[in-house]
C-alpha cells in the first residue's frame, strides 16, 4: 500500500485465543453498521467452503494431529487463498468494510515463532496466497499469557492449539509483539485484559484514527 | 543430488490421466520384490491421512470445485509436504524403494501450464514443500491426448480433472514433454500407447539402466 493511497477498509483482529477478538468484531461491526457501512465479518482458518473444510482438518480431525509444520503452513495459506479471492476482494471490490478474525500475522507468529519455520519460509508461501494483500489496519489484542490460559481453560471445547502449554503461549504473544513493533503504522496494540465495553472503546479510536472519522 | 552420490531409490511416476501409471507401478512393485527389494508404493495427492482428505476436496469434494489455482497448488504441495515427511523419507531411510504416482512434476505441469501460474510461483512453493527432496528416476508415461480422453471416457467415475477439454489433456502432455527436455538424467519418457506387458519391458529397462542393475 503507497503512503498516497487511501487504506483499504480491511481490518484484522490478531492476539492469542481466549483474547476476545471474536465479540470485539461483532462490536465494531454493530458500530460500523451504525454508521450506515456495510461490513463482511469472516475468520481464518475458514470463510469459504474449502477453507471450512481445512479449518476442521487444522483445530480437530484426528488425521490433522501431529502434521508437520510445513503441512500445517500451506493448509493455513492455502485457506488464505481462497478467502482473499473468493471472499475479501471481491467484498472491498463491492466497498464492503472487511473485519477477518485473523489473518497473515497469525501464520508469521504461529507457524514462525511456534514451529520453528523460517520468517522467510512463511513469507514466501504466504506472498503466494495474498497476493500482495495487507490489511489497512492491524488490531492486536494483546493478553498476559497467564490470563489467556484461564480464559482458554474455562472454555467447554479445547481444539489443538489450545491444549499447548504455558510457554506457547508467551512465544506467541511475543511474536505477536515483535511483529507489531516491526510494522508500527498498520499494527495496533490493544489492552484486551479490561472489560469488554472498555476494550470496545479502544477499538473505536484506532478505527476512527486509521480511517480518519 | 550431486553426481557422484548414488541416486535415492525414489522413482516418480508422471502422465496424463490413464496413461497406464498405477498398473506399471504394481508391475515394477512386483519385480523388485522378486528381487527381494522392499517396496513401498504411495500416491498423490493422498499417501498420508492429511493427504487423503486433501485428495477428496481436490478432486471430488463439491465445496472444491471452482477453487482458485493458488488455493488448488497449496493444497497439492500440502499433501506433498506431509507425504515427504511422513512417509517417504522414513521409507527412503529404511532402505526402500519408493515408488509414487505423481509428485512435484504434475504440480508444475498442472498447477503451471494449466492454471496459468508462474514456474517460479510453483517452484517457490514446491522447495518448501520438498525440503528440496527429487525423485532418483522419473518416468514420464506419454500418450496421445485423443487416446488418453478416450481411455479416461471409458471409466466408470469421472473426477474434476477428467472432465476437461481436449485443450487441457494437449497442454499438459507438452507441458510434461517441456519438462523431460529440461531435466534428461531425470526424466526418461515411456510411450504409453502399447499393451502393458510392453510398456513394462520399456520400464524395467530404464529402472535397470538409472539404478545400474
Amino acid at each position: 500500500m503507497s503512503p498516497s493511497s487511501p487504506r483499504r477498509r480491511f481490518i484484522s483482529f490478531e492476539g492469542s485465543e481466549a483474547c476476545g477478538k471474536t465479540t470485539q468484531i461483532a462490536l465494531l461491526k454493530e458500530m460500523l453498521e451504525r454508521r450506515g457501512e456495510k461490513v463482511l465479518v469472516t475468520r481464518e482458518p475458514g470463510g469459504t467452503p474449502v477453507g471450512e473444510t481445512l479449518r476442521i482438518l487444522l483445530k480437530s480431525a484426528p488425521e490433522g494431529r501431529g502434521m508437520s509444520p510445513e503441512t500445517e503452513l500451506l493448509l493455513f495459506t492455502a485457506s488464505r487463498a481462497e478467502l482473499v479471492r473468493k471472499v475479501i476482494l471481491p467484498a472491498l471490490d463491492e466497498g464492503k468494510w472487511v473485519l477477518s478474525d485473523r489473518f497473515s500475522d497469525s501464520t508469521l507468529v504461529y507457524q514462525g515463532v511456534a514451529r520453528g519455520l523460517s520468517v522467510k519460509t512463511i513469507a514466501r508461501v504466504n506472498g503466494v496466497a495474498t497476493g500482495g494483500l495487507e490489511p489497512g489496519l492491524t488490531l492486536l489484542f494483546d493478553l498476559d499469557p497467564e490470563v489467556a490460559m484461564l480464559r482458554v481453560r474455562s472454555r467447554a471445547l479445547f481444539d489443538r492449539i489450545d491444549q499447548e502449554d504455558a510457554v506457547f503461549f508467551t512465544r506467541v504473544r511475543q511474536g505477536f509483539i515483535d511483529l507489531a513493533a516491526a510494522h508500527p503504522a498498520r499494527i495496533k496494540r490493544i489492552d484486551a485484559s479490561p472489560a469488554i465495553a472498555e476494550v470496545a472503546v479502544a477499538v473505536e479510536k484506532e478505527v476512527a484514527d486509521a480511517f480518519q472519522f
